[in-house]
C-alpha cells in the first residue's frame, strides 16, 4: 500500500475520558492502511485574538503546523447548546487566521457528532458544515453521522456494538473514498 | 425613572481596540436610563469542560455571576469563518453549564451581528439564535441587525453618522421594549 | 373565560392521514378554553410569482384573510430533506407578500417538528425560525419539540401515549403563556 | 472537445423576467463548451404530497426525468424570508421522491444566491446547502456566491459589468472543475 493520507482527527470535547474521544478512536481504529490517523489537540489553544497574530502563542503554531501536514481532516464533536462546542470553534478560528494563510484550504472533510440523546448533534454538525465552505473544505456528504445515544456504540465490555461498527466502518470507507476523490483537488506537495 | 433593567453586553471580538466594542459602547451611549448596561468580559475564559466543574475556575465563576446579576443580554459580535467566535460561543458555554444550572435561562437577548464586508455576519446571528432556542433566550426579532462595513458606521472623527446613529436607536429602542415584555417572564428576584 | 386567542394551525405534511396534521389535531385538543384554534390549510396554494401579485389567486386570498384573523401561529411539521417542505414554505411565502403587507407581522408563534426516526425534524424546525426572524414573529423557545419516532406517540387504539400527552400538555401550556405574554406586542384589533 | 457535462440549472425565481433567470443565463453565456447547460422549469410543479406518488403529476414525471439525464447541477436563487423560495424547496422535494428513488444522488452541484439588497441571500444559499447533504450532492464550495444588489451585476444596456463577469467566469471555471473532479463519484451511465 503506498498511497497514505494523514489524517488530523479533531475531537471536540476537551473532557478526558469523553464519549466523543472514544469515537474518534474507534473510528481511527477502523480505518484501512491507507489512512495514516492522528488526533490534533486543541485544548490547549488560547482564544483567538487578532491581537496575538504578531506574536501568536506556541500552542497556536503547533496546531497551525499539524493541520498543515495533513491531508484530510476529521471532525468529531458533540453538540454544545445547538452548536459547536466553543473550544472547536475556536480550534477552526485559529487555523483559519492570520488572513490568506489558512491551514484548512482545500483539505477533504467529515463531519462525525454525537449525544447522549436522540438528536444526534445535528445542530453541531451543520454548524461547522457552514464554516466548511467558508474554509474552502469539501466535505463528504453522505452517510450523514449524527450519532445518537453515543453511549449505545459500545457493549458491556467496552467494545464497538456489530451495529455500531458496520455503520462506522461504512462511514470511514465513505470519507476514504471521498479524500481520494477529492484530495486531488489541492496542490500535492504544496507549500499552504 | 424607577425601573430598571441590567444588561449585560457581551462582545463578540477579543481585539482591544475592535470595531465590534466600539459598536457596542455606541450601542450602550444610545441607551435610554431604564437600561443599565454594562461589559461582561469573556476573554479570560478557560476553554469549558465538565472536567473542571467540580472545581471552576475563577473566571467562569466571575462570568456566572455577572450574568446571574442581569436582566437582559445584548449579544454584539463580528463573524468568524460564517459562525460565532469560538470565544464568544465558549462563553456561552460556559454559561449554560453545569447542568441545570444554566444562567441564560430565561434572559431577553439581542443579537447584533457586524462585518467588514456586505454579509453584515448573518451566519454568526443566526447560529447564536440557534443556541438561544435551547437557552431558553426570548430574543429580539426585528429590527434584525446584520450591520455591514462595519467602518462607515463612524465618520472621519469617529462619531456615528446620522444614518448609523438612528439606525442603532431604533434598535435600541425596540430591545428596550422587547425586554419590558418578556422580562415578566421569569420569576423576578427569583435564585437561577 | 373571556380572553381568547385565535390560533392559526398549519400543518406542514398535506397528506390526507399524516401524523403530522394527526399531531397538530391532538394539540389542538389539548388547548385550554382561552385558545381557538383552527387549521389554515395551504395544500391549495399556487406557487409564490410576483407575476401574480396584482391578481392574486383566490386561494392566496383566502390564505390571507385566515392568517390576518389570527392572534398566535402554530406550525406543526415533517422534514423533508434536512428543510421546511416546499408546500410550508410557499405558504410562508404568500402570507409575507406583497411588500409591506406580510400577514405574519408581530404574531406570536410556536415551531413543531417531527420524524418517524430520532432527529424529529430538527433541521426543519430551525430553519422556520430563520424565517420567523425576518417575519417579526415571536416564537416560544421552550420546550424545543423536536418529536422523533412520531408513530410512537399514539398506543394501539390511536389515543396519546401518557408520556406524550404529558409533554404536550407541558407545550400547549408554555404556548398558551407565549402568546399572552408577547401577543399585547402588536396592535390589538389593528388593521394588518 | 469530447467530454461533456449536461447542467441542470434551475432558477429559484418564478417571475417571468427576475433577475434570478438573468443571472442564470448569464452563467449559462459563460460556459465552457465542456458544459451543456439548460434550464429545468419548476414553476408548473404540483406542491409535493405522497398522496400522490402511486399516479404522479405529470410535470412531477417530466422534472424527475429532467434531472435524470443531468450530470450537475447549478442551483441560482433569491432569498425568500431568510430561506429558500417555496417554488425551489418544492422541487427539490419533488426530485426527492418517491423514498430510494431521488434523481439528485451523487450529483455535483453549486449554489448561487443573490438579492437586491446586501445580504445576497445568504440565508437561502445555506439552506439549500443543508438539503443537499441529505440528498448526497457534493457541492461546490468556493468561491461562495451570495451576490448583492443583483441589479448592479448588469450595465445600463443590461450587459454584465467587467467586474461582474470577472467574478461569474471564475465561478463557473470552478464549478466545471468541481463537475470534472467529483462527477467520477457516481456510476456512470447507471440507471438512477
Amino acid at each position: 500500500m503506498t498511497a497514505k493520507y494523514r489524517v488530523a482527527v479533531i475531537v471536540g470535547s476537551l473532557r478526558k475520558d469523553s464519549y466523543t474521544r472514544r469515537l474518534a478512536k474507534a473510528l481511527m481504529a477502523l480505518a484501512p492502511a491507507s489512512l495514516d490517523c492522528h488526533i490534533v489537540e486543541i485544548g490547549d489553544l488560547p482564544l483567538y485574538t487578532e491581537d496575538l497574530d504578531a506574536a501568536p502563542p506556541a500552542a497556536w503554531t503547533r496546531f497551525r503546523q499539524d493541520i498543515s501536514r495533513a491531508d484530510a481532516v476529521l471532525f468529531v464533536t458533540p453538540e454544545y447548546n445547538r452548536s459547536v462546542p466553543g473550544g472547536l470553534k475556536n480550534a477552526i478560528d485559529v487555523g483559519s487566521r492570520p488572513p490568506q494563510q489558512s491551514v484548512w484550504d482545500g483539505l477533504p472533510a467529515a463531519v462525525v457528532s454525537q449525544s447522549p440523546y436522540k438528536l444526534g448533534g445535528f445542530g453541531a454538525n451543520h454548524h461547522i458544515r457552514q464554516s466548511l465552505v467558508f474554509l474552502n473544505m469539501p466535505v463528504l456528504q453522505q452517510p450523514e453521522a449524527y450519532i445518537p445515544q453515543v453511549g449505545e456504540l459500545f457493549d458491556d465490555v467496552g467494545e464497538l456494538t456489530a451495529e455500531a461498527q458496520a455503520f462506522l466502518t461504512r462511514l470511514v470507507a465513505a470519507f476514504v473514498n471521498w479524500v481520494a476523490l477529492v484530495g486531488g483537488a489541492r496542490p500535492s506537495g504544496a507549500e499552504r
